[in-house]
């Protein structure tokens, strides 16, 4: 008798392996569990069909029942598998549709049962209007009611990627948005500064941003939301979309006695297979291991879905495939802001116990004479000491997909800053600054590491202003016309060519810290001062490219 | 007395030294020589001046001879060095402008002496009219001469980065340009099939392209061209730019007894240290490691030129930098292309005797369903048997940039393509396809040599239809609305939904290769004629998107 392989799940990984399998072994039988009524759709791409930018619903159906057919993969649509009996290598369960029951045999068994939207503990759950965006189906309901003109205000609550990307989407249908996140910051696998630059922009867009707000409750009249209660506020709106995240989709595999992993996610090993004989799983319901850590981490995203079902389906028809790990990298777009990460924030990092240092550099995207480019803020950050990279995180408008994935290749081999700053990278004045900002990053790092220069944070900067303005100044060198436009409160202002004229301005007694736009000329400002003997002197992280506190407009004021 | 630092050179690598040695040592005396009357110029971004894209020459200009001032470097421009005394550090030479001959100690010297334009040997060359690209000067002088309205037609010799970069910015001016190119092929670094690619797109931009033709001789009329001959033509041309390549810079070097490395650039070791002590060399006249390979290559280029002169600016102060060496990565745009390229083709891997194998995929920028995506053709290399990854080659108008830089970055790791199929690089429908056209090119090497499947080449198919149709079919296994468009002279055409009904069409005994648009469908083609006892099936790399050759319209003749 043929080999049977069943699947249980239908949207990427199961889909995936399914293919790959019935591609090594023709004679394979191969079956697929689906509980939903639609199967390999697109769940990535969800927040751009609701904003209107993919119009026709069915283009975010990769393969259809009858592409599968083709294939000779038969597709089980409304089907819900109940039980796993591993020992008979048995599931059963019950058709939606009809509500009969089923069984099925298996010789090889994949689970790819993929999460669940998180919902809060409160109030008024049941109210209408009230949206989460996991499946092609809800993403059809909100779109229904977002298209209705009674509805102006909407409350997204979480300030993660689905819900910042839902943000652009909802606001350029020209609804009111107000994004509720519990957390002090939007963004929480970003570091501080970063989910700063971002939330100044969506606020400029028109985003409103509660941040340290925790949901307490909605409330509604005739059954539909009206408003959103937070700690402080009480929020209208004619809509809520839940984004709290999502956790790993397991009640099946517990309830077979599968190993279940210390992140709550399914236990597999580099060959993707579970603890009992003959079950693999893949996709958003399995943990995985972080290259950077060396830990077990849940990172549910639809490309390592793709990976890990292909690994699978190598497997299944005994294989050897494996499925190393993960790095964490993640972008999304807001407006016209990509915002991306790979590795370790510096929060992480230092959680991990390893002294990270950070550069914070300009991503231009061309040669600086080079018309029409874009930027994006980078940060590269590394660990002191070894020099080994740990991650990079980029946020703006220009190329922070490229930047990211230059980093992440970096993670994969495990390179130090000196490595960093030597790539080969595609040079041509369209297309990348003659030294990438990758690269200019890892230099920065080895002139951290490596000098007797002093580094200072904006957050520290900000501290020592408020706290001791008598034994603290803060030397700003960009030109009269940048600071004219924006400056720090309570900095000083002495542009970089006349600085060496004007050392008299400076009290040599203070610890000083300096800073420009980005960090290069309050770099060389500070090399200057050094050589002028102030040893109290301290480099700006990222320069005001990095200040997301209050700014003031107008001349200097000395 | 202070330590004295002399750079030969002011253009990329010199600055870039002096500047950096300048920071690591305030107290070190700087000078650059400089030749030409400019300093610090974009020597990359001149295509684009000459285009009109970079409207303001300033812009070039990195940095003036006054900001050199302020940071305490002297510029002397028009100062050329004639000699060198590496026994007593002595440079010597003459002011052009004034006449008067110098002489300057060192106790450092950096040679930055770049490269200089190869002249055919060809009568005529002293008619007005007759331009390269090497300076901002030459520059200059092409711009004025191409906005005459009496110059129509332009010959550029010489099938390069260069040449068809300004084939692209001459033919925007309105000039009717052809490319004279002496090889077989243009942009001989790169495969055949990418070259041919390039240059079906420049036909239908109008490019007149003429390969296996060598400059014989230059016509022209009262002291002005008129004329250009090749091995079999006589072109038209009023103007004629000559982009036959560049050569090492390295009289000096050698008339001063330095170590001129096998390449005919000037030796150094990792921490750019020519073969004299106290001497340092760096950009385009110097040789270095090419990273793959581990021999000596000569790549000018202005990404590496500026990280060597770095690395040259903090071992003059008596730092340990090193420069590892390059890629041979490379990119360059021409219209709405982007050609990119790292590491070794298949030409240059087969040289090196490490039995190449190639993956030819599509490499769409964005999710399948994301508007807006622009596609470029992605090749992966990899060494038969270990796997390891040798280079890779992107052309057209999607993220060749991105693609090669990851190829890149996996080149630096020393990964294989297993390594590379599992890498966590940022996905989200805006930026990528759930797998990167990295990713699946990886995946297409595994399977090329993991399976059974025989592999053919476009360039074997061609062949094979010619020489010997009676023992040869070839299968496209496209849509008939694909077919219609575009199809290969002699192919059969079967969409791959009916293959399996229309099977008795095949000769069994016939050697048959399949084709679909870029490999995918076709590669499934084959598992299916593999498993329905087909024997001598093989998938035709990168389908009808690396056919360079003859193809003709209209539906399918069965």
């Amino acid at each position: 008798m043929n080999q049977r392989l069943l699947v249980i799940g239908g949207v990427a990984a199961g889909p995936k392996a399914a293919a790959k399998a019935k591609r090594c072994a023709p004679e394979m039988g191969v079956s697929i569990y689906q509980e939903e009524g639609e199967i390999s759709y697109a769940g990535c791409g969800l927040p751009y069909y609701i904003g209107g930018l993919i119009k026709e619903r069915d283009k975010l159906i990769a393969r259809t029942v009858a592409q599968f057919a083709q294939d000779d993969i038969q597709i089980k649509k409304r089907h819900r598998v109940e039980e796993i009996d591993v020992a008979k290598r048995m599931v059963s369960g019950r058709n939606l549709e009809s509500g009969e029951p089923f069984a099925d045999r298996y010789d090889r068994l994949v689970l790819a049962t993929g999460a669940y939207a998180i919902r809060p503990r409160v109030d008024g759950l049941n109210l209408e209007n009230i949206f989460s965006l996991h499946s092609v189906f809800d993403a059809d309901a909100l779109l229904l009611t977002a298209h209705s003109p009674q509805v102006k205000d909407v409350a997204i609550v979480g300030g993660g990627y689905i819900g910042l990307e839902l943000a652009e989407a909802l606001t350029q249908m020209g609804k009111k948005v107000t994004i509720v996140e519990m957390a002090p910051q939007i963004l929480t696998l970003f570091d501080e500064d970063f989910a700063g630059i971002l939330q100044q922009y969506l606020e400029k867009k028109g985003v409103r941003i509660l941040t340290a707000e925790g949901l307490k409750a909605i409330r509604g009249q005739n059954g539909k939301v009206t408003h959103v209660l937070t700690q402080t506020q009480d929020l209208r709106a004619d809509a809520v979309v839940l984004s709290l995240g999502v956790r790993p989709r397991v009640d099946l595999a517990q309830k077979a006695g599968l190993k279940i992993g210390e992140t709550g996610a399914i236990w597999v090993n580099e060959k993707m297979e579970t603890s009992a004989a003959g079950v693999y799983a893949a996709g958003d319901c399995t943990e995985m291991t972080h290259l950077v850590t060396g830990k077990k981490v849940w990172v549910p995203l639809g490309s390592t879905a793709n990976k890990q079902g292909r690994v699978v389906g190598i497997n299944v028809c005994g294989g050897n495939a494996v499925f190393p790990g993960v790095l964490g990298t993640a972008i999304f777009k807001t407006f016209d802001f990509s915002v991306a990460k790979t590795g370790l924030s510096m929060k992480e990092a230092g959680r991990e116990g390893l002294h990270p240092i950070q550069a914070i550099v300009r991503g231009y995207g061309r040669a600086h004479y080079y018309p029409g480019g874009k930027e994006s803020v980078l940060k590269v950050i590394a660990e002191k000491g070894t020099g080994r990279v740990l991650g990079a995180q980029a946020v703006g408008e220009g190329s922070s997909d490229k930047l990211i994935d230059i980093v992440a290749m970096s993670l994969h081999g495990r390179m130090n800053c000196e490595d960093l700053a030597a790539v080969d990278l595609a040079y041509s004045p369209p297309f990348s600054p003659a030294l990438s900002p990758v690269i200019v990053a890892a230099n920065v790092l080895m002139n951290k590491m490596g000098g007797d220069l002093g580094w200072i944070s904006a957050s520290e900067v900000k501290e020592k202003l408020e706290t001791s303005p008598g034994n603290f100044q803060l030397l700003d060198v960009r030109d009269p016309k940048e600071v004219r436009g924006k400056r720090i409160p309570h900095s000083l202002s002495i542009p970089s060519e006349e600085l060496e004229k004007r050392l008299g301005e400076l009290d040599k007694n203070r610890e000083t810290a300096v800073h420009c736009f980005s960090g290069l000329r309050s770099y060389k400002a500070c090399l200057k001062l050094k050589h002028a003997g102030f040893d109290k002197i301290k480099n700006m992280d990222g320069g005001i490219l990095s200040w997301i506190y209050e700014t003031e407009k107008g001349g200097s004021k000395r």
